[in-house]
């Protein structure tokens, strides 16, 4: 019983700092995205590559990038000339609202239409943790095998849209792609779901077009 | 400072029962291995090949595996008729301690050699729990991505084993393995690689055999 307060008294904190966290970029008008995959789904490379496509449809956004120790996705992002700031956990499993709040502070925020958040890789305990964004996208590989859903049910709940990454790969992985949206639907029956390649670039344009529709909600103020 | 007392105090919990596994194990010589590894690298698709090649060789085994939710990995295993027991965390992050006691009480364990664990599919926090294991294997995967011994490096700096599977995947992903193996090394010098691929079985004897080795120097209790 103890543990259970300590841990509700530890949300309550992250809680109350993500509300505020909305409260300024409801204000602002800006949209924030969460984005929780596995390690190695190609969360920073989808960002290498629809980067530069926001900033040619001349979309005003920073991104900020999670990692455990390094800052190795920061830098891949910087190399393109994109605004970025790279939160380090120490170890710790996700990004939670007092990270988010201090890396916010880094960025010039007036202006801005998006903030792209790149969670620690980890499908368990970062969908755990409110950190003020509008929604969170669950970001699948194909090379990870179409049960994933199910057994990570959490990021999938939570989600407004899942992306399945790596279609590239389906001719050399055993990938049921089917059976990989029945699961997703059976656990969030309304969920969104983009089948992308950042190899390729299949499928970008269509996430592109699915944040390009929230940025314009979330201008509306309807969000 | 409160919360630190508290993790320390939970930390202890689990590696007093941590401590009473190990004393369990070292008196019956069965040796222990904690297989840890992101969402889909693998782990189940290993133990389906491994499996079946320990028991011909007159290999005594039990396989425990870690899921948040779903018995999935076990009825693979169960299917082929070998020995499982299915942990579901509930929703944690995690495998510990108490949840593998429980599991060995489900194991007629006299006479065995090995039990093997799958671990909870999550690079980060299972390498931060003892359950009494004699040695940790980080099981990576080509599909993704050379650099991440490099972010999640308590698990590679905690193993006593290095596997790299899907090298099937070497021609359609980037990976850099020469890459790869510096990066381990940079993090635990001396730790033991071995490249795999579940698909065409390259590599599966040599692991199988370093465990036979380590079954050995258990039974003649110098580990």
């Amino acid at each position: 019983m103890a543990f259970k307060v300590i841990k509700e008294s530890i949300l309550k904190y992250n809680d109350d700092i993500a509300e505020n966290i909305r409260t300024l970029l409801k204000e602002k008008k800006i949209l924030m995205v969460n984005i929780i995959s596995s390690p190695g789904a190609g969360k920073t490379t989808f960002l290498e590559k629809v980067g530069p496509m926001l900033g040619r449809k001349g979309i005003r956004f920073a991104i900020i990038t999670g990692d455990c120790f390094t800052s190795r996705d920061a830098e891949r992002i910087d190399a393109l000339g994109l605004e970025v700031v790279q939160i380090n956990t120490g170890g710790a499993c996700h990004i939670d609202a007092a990270l988010v709040k201090n890396a916010l502070e880094e960025i010039n925020i007036s202006g801005k239409d998006l903030i792209i958040v790149e969670n620690v890789g980890n499908l368990v305990c970062p969908a755990e943790f409110d950190i003020g964004e509008d929604m969170k996208i669950a970001f699948l590989s194909t090379a990870e095998g179409a049960d994933k859903p199910l057994k990570y049910p959490l990021v999938i709940k939570e989600s407004k849209l899942a992306v399945v990454n790596k279609v590239d790969l389906l001719k050399y992985v055993d990938f049921d792609m089917d059976f990989s949206e029945k699961c997703i639907r059976q656990i969030n029956p309304g969920l969104e779901v983009i089948k992308i390649s950042c190899k390729s670039g299949e499928g970008i344009e269509r996430v592109l077009e699915w944040i390009k529709n929230k940025i314009k909600i979330k201008k509306e103020n309807v969000l």
